[in-house]
């Protein structure tokens, strides 16, 4: 290899001090993960807690034993909006403003026709041109479905407000869609600022929390945020697929109008009334039958988070990143890998992110080495972060994998080619 | 008790010899049923089979050990069209027709928004007034999302096309919203008669299989059918709240659009492309990530089916509930209950419906007896017929406890009013 010597950064020993002098969070053992495996994939599909497996085991159990009974015996009917107030004290909402069902795209869906309804003089939706793609395509076939509906993509430049103050001046929005962490690169965004200049706006906020809802404190009431979306299975951990949620403000609750109104989201909904009345607060946005089994798992996931201090999970989640990037600048450099995410941990949301033109295969290598995280085309290398089953010395070790890869020059190898449908 | 005599109708005896006589289906041993129970709420939520709650267990040790990687490894990522392609089979349809994803509420909304683009000169949704209420209030939904769009609920007079035929002369509409079996009365429409006619006045036929996927035959290609849903939990028994199913006829494939287009649906979904561009067939209505612990129970229970003649299935089916009838009117008309599904088995789907003033009651004393239905309101007991796992000696068994639910007065008890929110 001609790679230039590298400079060495923290040891192992280092990484290990610092998860000595940092403590966790104590939930590392609640955790199934599978020996040898350093697991930085969380930000797509969160690990299984123990107690979710049980109660998948449990559930099942409920179905064979008590059948129909169990939507009360069992009160399976108000687990959307149980899991939703679980969910709730995560991202600094109320109880009934969150409801979990359906997926996050069916959930966007919602709220932005409810957007269109609680502002009916505006018809112009206003998407970040570097959100999540199904985030746009659902604001597209709104659209496609609603004549007089415009969708506009506006650069969102890092988040900067002089850019949304441009696109908003020249686009007086019903609703301004955002993510509030950035998929391709874990850039946060200041929810309380863009949230404050959209309102000056006369536009509701949208926030996508997929990324950051278990990551990092939010604070959806505090910073007046009128509609969001989350994801149940990436920091949440509640399983492939998982139920999504959605939040409405309170005070938007008698005039939100959900465009998919389901019995399980009517008042009454075993009147099997001829009309729709809607249910109170947000609630009104359950829709059909939730699949019971996902939700199960979800429901006993968040329990992880009992007792965790979110600024807490932050700061560690900080420090991990910290280190990740630390190490990466000292090791990794050499070999063309560049930081790819913000190096500020103030607007890095809980995910690192390199760059290399074979990212590809230096994941796929990298993941028959036992370090999984994943690869956003072209050249992205994404890694999530929670101290809740992470230390430090991980973050190393993950390190010292990526190191190998590319020492070995296994990023070139033909076999590490991607091979699935799923990156 | 002053009822009169009961005339006695056929004995447990006779019950067992018409078993004995027609055969089973050999699945009944592939349930996991409670000992003791006799399950006739099928048609609300279907029981496990022992592969669903086997795969269950195989799909929560996937996520445990595979975790991300089973997307691909374990195949996750079709699940939607592999399951839906199972489903093809039971309701005579292409593999590339159906897919598994989201609600049958969802679903129906889809498929609406479809059809008006499919009928672009007509912005009239025929909704049967009878129908399940959230079929009815999805249509709405979309009426009031949509301006010029317009929902009228035609009287469907048990199904007589003269009806019909004047709502269509009258309104002439983009799509006729249709359940193929009443949820109240168990009437079984004629799908080919009423699929023709509809054509006839220039419309698409849309139809609801939440009662008949799985109960009996359904051939929605020879009946031209154009768009279809239905659900995952009552006889296809894929567990509480599983995901439900869309057909899109294969010749409306290319002009097909979904209002909700989510990642899962785009012909690329890896690729996070700006712009929406749909998969092939139906598999553009997938939209979000699918509850893949819920769809895999779905997936393997529908293995049960494997080998089964859908015509026999439907044979011995009307055979018990022609038993069922017949001692309903033997021995429970004395309490002044009556039948209220059509006698003719030709017009009468997978359940018996009776009539009673305390049907209410008169369900939770049964179950209090490990005679599983249910209740609709105000007045209506049902039955939901499968001899995937029913004989007729188990009708019997039910009749017998039934009419010793009305000897014993138990259906006038305080004990057994409705004290849950599930009927």
């Amino acid at each position: 290899m001609s790679a230039p010597p590298a400079t060495r950064g923290p040891t192992r020993a280092d990484a290990m001090a610092r998860d000595a002098a940092l403590g966790d969070l104590s939930r590392r053992d609640d955790f199934a993960l599978p020996p040898g495996r350093l697991y930085f994939d969380g930000n797509s599909l969160g690990p299984p807690t123990r107690a979710a497996l049980v109660r998948l085991e449990t559930a099942a159990g409920q179905w064979r034993d008590d059948l129909i009974a169990s939507w009360n015996t069992h009160d399976w009917i108000h687990l959307p909006q149980r899991v939703g107030a679980k969910i709730a004290r995560l991202v600094g909402a109320a109880d009934d403003e969150v409801v979990v069902c359906d997926s996050t795209s069916v959930n966007l869906f919602k709220v932005l026709a409810t957007a269109l309804v609680l502002r009916p003089g505006r018809r112009t939706i206003l998407c970040q041109d570097d959100h999540f793609p199904s985030d746009n395509y659902i604001a597209d076939g709104l659209a496609a479905l609603v004549p007089d509906v415009e969708v506009v993509r506006f650069r969102c430049d890092q988040g900067r407000l002089e850019a949304l103050d441009a696109a908003l001046a020249a686009h007086p929005a019903a609703v301004v869609s955002l993510g509030h962490v950035g998929f391709r690169d874990g850039r946060l965004l200041d929810m309380a600022a863009v949230t404050e200049l959209v309102h000056h706006h006369g536009a509701l906020a949208l926030w996508d929390l997929a990324h950051s809802a278990g990551a990092l404190p939010v604070d959806l009431d505090a910073c007046g945020v009128d509609l969001a979306v989350g994801c149940g299975y990436k920091f949440l951990n509640g399983g492939p697929g998982a139920p999504a949620f959605l939040y409405v403000a309170r005070r938007h609750h008698d005039a939100a109008e959900t465009p998919l109104p389901g019995w399980l989201g009517h008042a009454d909904p075993f009147a099997f009334e001829p009309a729709y009345r809607p249910a109170a607060g947000a609630a009104r946005f359950v829709c059909g039958t939730p699949p019971v089994l996902s939700l199960a798992a979800l429901d006993a996931a968040l329990d992880v988070f009992d007792g965790v201090d979110l600024e807490r999970l932050r700061a560690l989640s900080l420090s991990l990143g910290d280190l990740f990037l630390e190490l990466a600048a000292a090791r990794l450099a050499r070999y063309g890998v560049e930081c790819a995410c913000p190096l500020d941990g103030a607007v890095r949301g809980a995910q690192v992110v390199l760059r290399h033109p074979d990212a590809d295969a230096a994941i796929q290598a990298a993941i028959a080495r036992g370090l999984v995280g994943d690869h956003r085309a072209p050249d992205l290398l994404r890694f999530g972060l929670t101290p809740l089953y992470l230390r430090h010395v991980d973050v190393w070790d993950a390190v010292e994998g990526l190191d190998a890869v590319f020492s070995n020059g296994e990023h070139r190898q033909e076999r590490f080619r991607r091979r699935g449908i799923v990156p």
